[in-house]
């Protein structure tokens, strides 16, 4: 499935022309709006857990985003929507002030959606303004912050997904597509690679296209040789896992794992549920037969790294994965596919899944690179902050936005989470 | 102020002709109806506290209760508006079976309010024949479902205002009335009773008016003299209180109160907010000065018996209250005066207040009267099972619908709750 | 089973001779000590739970009450033993100062045990002094003192039964006695009342015999007539209330009873355990085999309930049960007969075991009684702080000290507590 | 302040001869019985904390370790001391069965303190006929057991020092040694490394001394040049952290460590005390005022990380610090030196501290090294299966004994740990 991506961007979104600029931001900003279609107020209001947020939310904040550390510090004239929407829309930037408690956002009624939809207005119209008039200086987190917004994007489809996945009526975000011809699982190989000194990370000189602060510098790391899985786990393996006593065994687990599965009683992955006809997978088009030849989805990294003991194999590091995507296309299934959800591996040789479908756990802790330095001001508080207790994801999914993710893309969760669309690729030592 | 009673109701409904008991039936859901003119959708879906249901949720379970009691067992042919409801808008019932966990209800996104409109619409068709067509047998749950439609009126009302205090926008559900003329606060009188072997509770023989099960049977109970306060505690008394280090000093505190006040950090009643202009209390008609000659609400048993403490009195039993009560007429502050708060005590002498305006704690507990029997079936459930840690609540509020209550009317709280329009009446042993 | 009572108190101790009062000083005092004879140091140290104390705690807080309350107002002259234990031993007295957190009484490893009995020591050499030399106002609260002590007795029997039910190795705090002649369980018949305006609770004038506050003052009540068994359930019963999904069927359980026995996943009594040759039950004596000849003892006002409504019957009020006990005398199987644990009801007519054996749940909340008021100063505290959320337990049981009750004496606990002794007696309403 | 390692051990003790292996044997046991000399049965038995043990279990795991691994299945016609102690003192080998809850060891009262004594006699009885006896096969775990009972003897006094400050007598576990002269503290200077391809880990090839599994395999790592600061930070500059705001300005902070210090309401390292005459420190001899020139200690990571940043510095990767180590004599401040608490650096150049006074927290997660495999067999869950959410820690500490620790040695704790003797040593990128 080749899915072309909308912008190749080889420069800072500041140093385009100001058509370009309005055009992509144009697109991301109308993107998100897209996402809400089939939503209903109270669905877009609702928080289904503390690590979720109402979808109204998302529309807020992001577009606070931009006012905060676009407009107001660099549109003259610019007159906040409302003083008060700082208070409720700031996620988790200290130096912003005080704000909503997180577990406490769906408790945010008003504004209501025809509100914020009229703040999203509201800040365009001004950001048109600056994207037009501004010099570089001005504009110089415009990639930010649409970056941004793409990773709400994300968010909003995995938070949508956990809330209807509370309800006994397991509503439908989108009508399923008609499944992709059916091929066989192919079965799973490793491809070899010799490692030795190799670098990492992004290169972030002057005119260098954006990246998040936390995946640069670009360094050398020292690879021993290592395998890689040419595709993701299935359903169906995992199954074989489970029918093993995958989830009975504690000498697959690492003991926190081990500790937290007993406690919340984990028998099968997040969204799996047991019917009388077998199990059922819940995701974006409902309710529906689990595939053994789709990936696994919604792991936490205790259940990867279990699975991988039990397969005799392990994950891999974030520099191996790094390392092995170096000659992969950056194509996959992403959220522009609409299809919503991970696709069976399609037949061929050689790493496939790479990039969409699902993010793949790393055994790398989220820790900064040797030379990192956070950005100054309030936005150093984007990813850094958050360098301890979490694991990197490499990839991007099904819900990320095509052209999101890079090579060099970290993304990061704690290892007992399993709602975002989190997948298994296996990795061995080397020869 | 004299509100009239809608409907005084001299036996059940079940015996009364066909246009009578339309009419009243009419009027109850028209009155829940009328509620929710200023709410958003969203307003409706969310829950602030496990304790509080979204107004959606009180719309569809009242509706739940008519179908489920009066229209599956007593309309022939009658049609299940949708099966999963049962499982969605059952609150309580064991009999009924398995059902949405309590907490969770703000996660029922879907149905939407349009939805729950329409289940409420296909109710009241099925309603309105059965109540035009049935002998007595098949009506005679038709009273309990509207004093229980009538409670989550109420209910509503408290869980809007629980969410409203919540938001940092601070809400009104409704404008404020002008304020009445001014009187000062009459001193607080205490009116005496000699007490004697005296009867409490509802008669409950054939033909007698409806009243819920826990009212009766009428039993006779012996009184030792004493002496009932003549008005409510006033926001002004309330002051003297915090002011004397009421919320500082263990020796007024019922012990499990003291470590509540203190784990909770308790130093004002529920929605009292400290504002650099004073004291602001948060109500139905948004944040507003404290009013010092206003009854004090939304305190807990906690804090009115400490407060009893401090005053060198002591709260009423149910006994005391019911029996002062007797002579007094059942007309007050209800929520048909659409003030939504409590007034201030008028001139005058003798009992004021008693109904309406705040539900007055009592000093006892909720339990059953000598001679208590459950009602058979599911219904059974409606009352009994909650017969203990609560105490007794008399009098109803101005969120209560007039003509609700009784004179033997018990309402029931646990001891740290405080959401509800709860106030403090003193009492005394006498001479 | 005849026990003797070993005092049987007219009056204040204050008011009696000297060497009276001496000698009733040191028999409660040597009957502490005497508990800890097969108490190793680390038995007496260990907390099993918040609600309970360590043995050495208990050693101590007893002593402090009367180095507190007596010895340092009332003795000319009294040094301190050290001035750092009123913080550790100091129990729940506000008025006293700050101490300890009760959940943390268990990290007191020093003082050693040996300190805890020269404490011990100490304090008695100065109350011989007081006891010899004082007149009655100093004295006055000495009757409290050994009462108080006397519950700590109690509490010492209930906390190592606690903390050895946790251990694996199930220790035995006593040998057991060879069992009583075995005889059938006596049918359980109801024994009829016919109510009316009766008397209960302490008289409390000059020269009467000591009670705590919490027993008066004496007052008239109404009864309706009523039944009450003439014996308590037995295990065997209790066994057939679970054969019949007693612990499985929510119609007969109050709602926050059944909440608390799914949350907690109660099946059985508290200290049932199962095993492969049939339930056992865990006591002073050890780990033995069920006797459903025994009553049932440490179940929750849940269980005892839930219970009462399977049989068709309901829990007794406390006045009920205090008139039918007026005739009753105060005689049974209490820690004196050295059994520590409940015995089957004996042969005969008639109420038996309404005194010792087991604590009996009523249905009474535990609340002041009409013209209640706690005693001046810090022993105020002593139970009028606690009126709320527990029920009263009548009778007391096999590990209460004898000559300790009265049959006005009113115990209590939280409706979900377990680990004391409290079985059931049934009721019923009257012809 | 040199010490002088007791054994510097260059094969594994199976390979020596009966005569040295049972020396070494014997002292590692006789130094753990050493350490109870000051304790009563009661501290022995006392559990502060989940995280801690009581001193018994200490003692009594130890000896079952060298029972599971080494008798039962080395000596022929070996008899187990007690059946039922494999269930009470196992700590988390799943693979040995069930186990004692871990936050219920201090409710194990039974076996005394004496019959735990005697099980050691017992065992070791056992272990000197095995070490006299046995081949290389059956003592292939004797180094694992004797360094896996040196980290417990490093885990009594972290565990009694928590304890002991818990309670409001401050009890000393040793008598403080005369001060050291005192020197000014020389300020931090850092000691400038280039980096490069370098070998970390230990190398366990036939022959090779005893290692954990965690310190290997030997493997290649690439370091960018840095600085490491050549002593601890002190008190003093901890001080200078805190006036300047440093608990509470969140621009130093993760975002999880800042929300457990608000939650925790951390103002200082964990055994610091304030008090009028300025701050105290906690810790095993006792309540001490606060010595500027000491190496701060008991922090946690979060701590470490938000002081690293305060400074302009970083915590070094564990790579970097080991590489630095390769050099340093592994000599300092051990247990051995009878002083307990870490000591202000000596006066001098290049680095100091490294080994012994304080753990160094690393930024390096805990984590597998590339080609590691834990053991197989139960003690394969020694170590790998703790490896996630943790960070790495380097170098010993006052309270390792001597010997312990190599310059590949990792410890672990989470990053909200405190209760262990850590400290911290900044690091900077190199030029
Ligand atoms: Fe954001
Ligand atoms: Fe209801
Ligand atoms: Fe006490
Ligand atoms: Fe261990």
């Amino acid at each position: 499935m080749r899915i072309d991506r909308p912008h190749d961007q080889e420069r800072p979104l500041a140093q385009t022309a100001a058509h370009e600029r309005l055009a992509r931001y144009r697109a991301v900003r109308r993107a998100t709006e897209a996402l809400i279609r089939s939503l209903t107020p109270e669905d877009m209001g609702a928080q289904s857990m503390p690590d979720a947020s109402p979808t109204k939310w998302h529309l807020a904040h992001t577009t606070w985003f931009f006012e905060t550390f676009m407009l107001t510090p660099g549109l003259p004239g610019y007159r906040v929507f409302d003083p008060r929407f700082g208070y409720l829309f700031n996620s988790y930037y200290e130096a912003e002030g005080p704000r909503q408690p997180r577990p406490a956002r769906g408790l945010i009624t008003r504004p209501s959606i025809a509100d914020v939809l009229a703040y999203r207005a509201h800040v365009d119209a001004a950001m048109e303004r600056l994207l037009t008039a501004a010099g570089e200086g001005p504009l110089e987190l415009l990639d930010l912050g649409l970056a941004h917004e793409e990773q709400h994007q994300e968010l909003i489809l995995m938070d949508i997904l956990h809330l209807f996945a509370q309800s006994p009526l397991s509503p439908a975000f989108a009508p399923p597509r008609p499944p992709l011809a059916s091929v066989p699982t192919p079965p799973l190989a490793y491809v070899e690679f010799a490692g030795g000194l190799v670098q990492m990370g992004h290169d972030s000189g002057p005119g260098a296209p954006f990246a998040f602060d936390n995946e640069g510098p670009r360094h050398r790391v020292w690879l021993e040789p290592f395998r890689l899985a040419d595709r993701l786990v299935t359903n169906g393996e995992w199954l074989r896992f489970m029918a093993d006593g995958g989830y009975e065994r504690p000498e697959f687990w690492l003991s926190d794992g081990w500790a937290m599965a007993r406690a919340e009683g984990w028998r099968a992955p997040f969204y799996w549920r047991e019917s009388p006809d077998g199990w059922r997978v819940m995701g974006l088009t409902g309710l529906r037969p689990l595939d053994p030849a789709q990936p696994v989805s919604h792991v936490s990294y205790y259940e990867a790294d279990a699975y991988a003991a039990w397969a005799g194999a392990r994950l891999p590091t974030e520099a191996e994965w790094e390392h092995a995507a170096s000659s992969v296309p950056i194509e996959g299934n992403f959220a522009g596919s609409g299809r919503l959800c991970a696709q069976p591996a399609p037949a061929g040789e050689g790493l496939r899944q790479m990039f969409g479908d699902l993010w793949e756990w790393t055994r790398s802790a989220y820790l900064p690179y040797p030379g990192f330095r956070p950005a100054a001001g309030a936005v150093g508080e984007y990813n850094g902050k958050f360098m301890s207790g979490q694991f990197v994801l490499r990839g991007g999914c099904c819900a990320t936005p095509a052209g999101h993710v890079r090579r060099t893309y970290r993304n990061f969760f704690y290892p007992q989470q399993r709602w975002m669309f989190s997948g298994v690729r296996l990795a061995m030592d080397g020869a």
